[in-house]
């Protein structure tokens, strides 16, 4: 049997002694000019060539990262933009990531009933129903982003799919945007806020512990705007690892991220979109990939400077 | 300045005098065979040929029913599985639609932090950002569904493409699957249950009335399985449009689709999807066409007769 995805996740973090997931934001206004006006001269100015320039920057990056990066997180939205072109730069890019043995998370945040939630699993972390009894993988991603508002029965067919193939999956939990307030922090009857409880169900929703390691297959996204909720979050789902978007761009620094760690160095995987794919735009060289390594690399550093005061590096305890 | 997505299904409800909203979530396992033998033979047995087959059904549903029903409602998941050739085939099915003159919302449930709903706004009802000033219009659905989870800054580039471009939203509040209980159905300490403050969100995050009649662009998802709820939030969003799916193949019958109306005989749209699209299977011809004509005149007659028994008939009522 293939190892699961938060078992190559932790080989990965240890062999390459990095937290570091990089996400793939690829906002068309802010690509480089000479990559757009390469693609708008062999395809003209239409969807094709958006798509064709969005796959090369993404390339670009992953390059440049695929020693510093553990895991690389495409958007969804910033594909799905572009209708059906944008969707096969993302199918591309995924298959690119693989290529260059690097992990995926598809961050598509999907919440939908039953048979939906099935065809969302089926197409993205699962095997879709070909002709006959064929099953063919098709966006074969290693870990997927999901949304608890419409409860377990939506949940389920991922965690199916996600059981059935060996992939992960990252249940929103406190979100990194200051709108999360609105639902999410309001208090229940039963004393705690939403965001809590929806922990609580995270928690109770995967029991099942795998053998080679501490963590669960179902993680949990936490922003890492709010370190204080990740303290008693890290507490309620000791066995869940955490995805935690809002270093960089949206202000959150390396010392806030302790409190998302465990014990034992892992259970937080830290990522950057922003900061790291449009670093080029600061940098004296104006290159994609120069300045997406760079910031990477100090990403990185900041991260293991703040856990080795801690005495929290995961590779230099033992097994 | 063209009129909203509001203004314009009601003008096709009182035309058509039906509030039935067709959805299309064309599982490839229930396609006749006879439609899946001729793609396979015209491209092979590869995704192409899915994507062929889907839109082929779904233009013989669209056909049939186009005189019946006010809207179409695509299930985005249905056509994602397949990758950017099932995209492709959603493109061509909302094209389709505006072809035939049909409304479209599309059933997407998106929700995501600022810049990335941005992105999902202006592919699917708004206009993305294409070379230097210019714009364009993706997937031109004429409204969609999302998911509040995230808070306002989740849902405010939806309302601001859709008051651009005169195009329609719907929330989710109850949904219709048994799971909707896990959280939305939580007690908060002021009270109330977690769907009824997220409805309380909504009726105040729009509270742009329009002035050619009742009802505000933001609409929210109610189940049509629970009648009871629907009383309540009748009343808590009473210039809301509900999408109320659930109809059918869910178990909710015409009876229980009162409490969804308002007095003026509108504020209902009601969704049946998988009961119309593949009534064909108990059929005694097994043709698409006829049987989804039929079932969805059944959906409009059962309605109408319950609606006239309660006088809310809103043809007529006087404008």
């Amino acid at each position: 049997m293939n190892k699961d995805f938060i078992s190559k996740l932790i080989t990965e973090i240890k062999r390459k002694r990095s937290h570091v997931c990089v996400g793939l934001d690829p906002d068309f206004n802010r690509l480089p000019p000479a990559l757009k006006l390469k693609a708008q001269n062999e395809y003209g100015y239409n969807r094709r060539a958006i798509a064709q320039c969005i796959l090369r920057f993404n390339q670009e990056i992953i390059d440049a990262v695929k020693d510093i990066a553990v895991c690389i997180k495409p958007q969804a939205a910033m594909y799905e933009e572009y209708g059906h072109w944008g969707v096969k730069a993302l199918e591309e890019t995924i298959s690119y990531c693989h290529h260059r043995g690097l992990l995926t998370i598809l961050d598509a945040k999907r919440g939908d009933i039953g048979s939906t939630a099935q065809a969302y699993a089926r197409g993205y972390i699962g095997k879709i129903n070909f002709w006959e009894d064929k099953k063919k993988k098709v966006f074969n991603a290693d870990a997927m982003t999901i949304n608890p508002y419409l409860g377990f029965d939506s949940i389920e067919p991922f965690l199916n799919q996600a059981t059935a193939e060996g992939k992960g999956l990252f249940v929103l939990v406190k979100t990194s945007n200051p709108g999360s307030k609105d639902l999410q922090d309001l208090k229940l009857a039963s004393g705690e806020m939403i965001y809590e409880r929806v922990a609580q169900l995270v928690a109770q929703w995967s029991t099942d512990l795998t053998k080679n390691h501490n963590y669960q297959l179902l993680g949990a996204v936490i922003g890492a705007t709010y370190p204080e909720a990740a303290k008693k979050l890290r507490k309620m789902m000791p066995h869940s690892y955490f995805l935690v978007p809002g270093f960089g761009a949206q202000g959150a620094t390396a010392q806030d991220l302790v409190s998302f760690f465990n014990a034992d160095g892992l259970g937080a995987l830290i990522n950057a979109s922003r900061s790291v794919i449009f670093a080029y735009e600061q940098h004296e060289t104006k290159q994609v990939g120069v300045a997406a390594k760079e910031a990477a690399l100090e990403m990185r550093d900041q991260i293991n400077d703040v856990l080795k005061n801690q005495d929290l590096l995961a590779w230099e305890k033992g097994e």
